[in-house]
């Protein structure tokens, strides 16, 4: 009885400190996740919180470096308040072959829109989206898709594009995996955003593609709030009149956010570069540059699509985000090209 | 001896029941804070969460508005992600009479520059800065007090200009309280930021004034951090050459954050309107009315600065920051006008 009752109360010590030690974790890890990685046996050191990624230079130099940066007593230390990680997110997080699910949307919408456009019958690049004769992002120009794009998202207010976009979103299938487009997200890539959560990170998607667009499913899919969505934009316009107001897209691109506008937009809205940065394209360069260049010690990765029996194999030959200049420089820039087929146990 | 071993374990079971209850609270409450309303005490319910507030209609107001949108039974209730908080900074959070406090450092900023710029002796609206002809906000146009933003505040990194303000900041004192600017900060306004953080709510700035010029302090004073400051904005440009890169900021204004800016800004930054919005001046009448315009059931705030004594009485008779529309409009639109006199206990 002596016995039991002296193993009650180191229970309850025991359980007090987990709770205690836990706490920090739990504090970030009441963000909605995707991928749960439980954060009170994590922070007991008995999960591995990379499961889908195979062994290899790739895992263990994000081991290393989220192990490092967070360790106080590691020169290389850095306070939460700095962790900005920044994901690209089509082709980084989830598939953009061949062809980029927001395009799909707006070849869809012209379809929707087109009995209020009789004008499209005889306008590019509109009357072969209706013809059916231009099907994908390839057979436009970049500026025949800003066109689509302004034409498709604008006279709206954010909440009905967002509406638009879920219900597009929940009744549409990649053609290719049979299922939604938001299950062709990579599942070594939600670990990998849960992972810096729960170790302080604040978690970014920086993408080219409409910021709104990526809301419409970013927290329940990536775990990621719309206010760390950070994206290409069409202008507001704030409009109140008697006890009503509301903001309306305006048909006018405000940003396109790719390139170098990446880093710049991450800049001015986080007040911070990155410390990690993680894209797919030679548009996420500067980004990654940004987290990585100087005295900066910042991790910078690529994802390589080199798999073509799980997902496809595709560099320079994707007009809509090419790799090519990225490849030949992450030597020299310390970035982790990341071999989907290698590094990556499972692709979903 | 027996009822001292199931006194311990009680203790035990109190500790841990409390280190769980708390743990939501804690949560948000780890945000680093100026005022500490004790997230242990305050989940037990002894503690009033603003106590420089005096008992009246203001506080009430506040303290029901968001006793009920938290309470899940209540038709008011709103979700954690939507619980945007926004507000103004000059005037609302600190004092801005007689003159804003970034203007103050713009115009030591153009003195240190002088001897790099010869050019000035001869130029306006510089030169009758050197002269010591005009020395405040009132004194300038405010296409001159753009001119005098640009000057002083480009060719920077974001990290130099930051730095630049912290070390004026450090050095500076407000002449009539005689005490250092980032102390005339009003002590009200701290507890409802903090009491805000502690129920759930994203809490930003939305300010007039440089983005940048706010974050130097907006951590260590209000506990918000970089990424919740949406502000006035100069452009910036990504440079990367070699193994370095960095952002730079252009002499161009990108962004000035007044009037219906701030509601488009609030809109693009977050993705959200803003549901509880609090301001000081007729250029945050948009986002008040984002706030509590329509079937929106959100919270609009002014402060009157009627406080002739502890502060100042003011209204439409200053020219950087004037309150006429809004006292007139807040009827119609149901917003509480705060009475710094009547409705704060202390004001610093």
């Amino acid at each position: 009885m002596e016995v039991v009752r002296n193993m009650k109360i180191s229970t309850y010590l025991v359980l007090f400190v987990v709770a205690l030690v836990c706490i920090p974790s739990l504090a970030t890890a009441f963000e909605p996740k995707v991928v749960d990685t439980n954060p009170k046996l994590y922070c007991l050191g008995a999960v591995d919180p990379l499961p889908s990624w195979n062994e290899g230079s790739a895992k263990s130099a994000i081991l290393n470096f989220v192990a490092n940066i967070t360790n106080k007593s590691n020169p290389d230390y850095v306070e939460p308040e700095e962790r900005i990680a920044t994901f690209d997110n089509d082709g980084t997080l989830l598939c953009e072959y061949p062809d980029i699910v927001q395009v799909r949307f707006m070849l869809d919408r012209v379809k929707d829109m087109a009995p209020d456009h009789p004008e499209w019958n005889n306008t590019e690049p509109f009357m072969s989206i209706l013809s059916g004769k231009r099907f994908a992002a390839s057979n436009f120009s970049i500026n025949e898709i800003m066109r689509i794009y302004v034409a498709t998202s604008s006279n709206l207010t954010p909440e009905e594009y967002i509406s638009l976009a879920r219900n597009w979103l929940n009744r549409s299938k990649d053609p290719h995996f049979a299922r939604p487009y938001t299950e062709c997200v990579y599942k070594p890539m939600l670990e990998l955003l849960s992972y810096l959560r729960t170790e302080g990170f604040k978690v970014y998607i920086v993408t080219g593609g409409d910021a709104d667009f990526v809301r419409a499913f970013s927290e329940e899919v990536y775990g990621i709030p719309s206010e760390q969505v950070i994206g290409s934009a069409i202008k507001l316009k704030f409009i109140a009149n008697d006890s009503s107001s509301s903001v309306v897209k305006l048909p006018e691109i405000l940003v396109y956010n790719d390139g170098q506008v990446k880093a710049e937009e991450i800049q001015l809205t986080t007040g911070h570069p990155p410390i990690f940065a993680y894209g797919n394209s030679d548009g996420d360069i500067p980004m990654l540059q940004f987290a990585t260049g100087g005295n900066r010690r910042g991790m910078g990765l690529l994802n390589h699509h080199d798999d073509s029996i799980r997902e496809y194999a595709y560099d320079n030959d994707f007009s809509l985000g090419s790799l090519d200049k990225g490849l030949k420089m992450a030597g020299e820039w310390s970035w982790q090209v990341v071999s989907m087929k290698n590094d990556w146990k499972y692709i979903f």
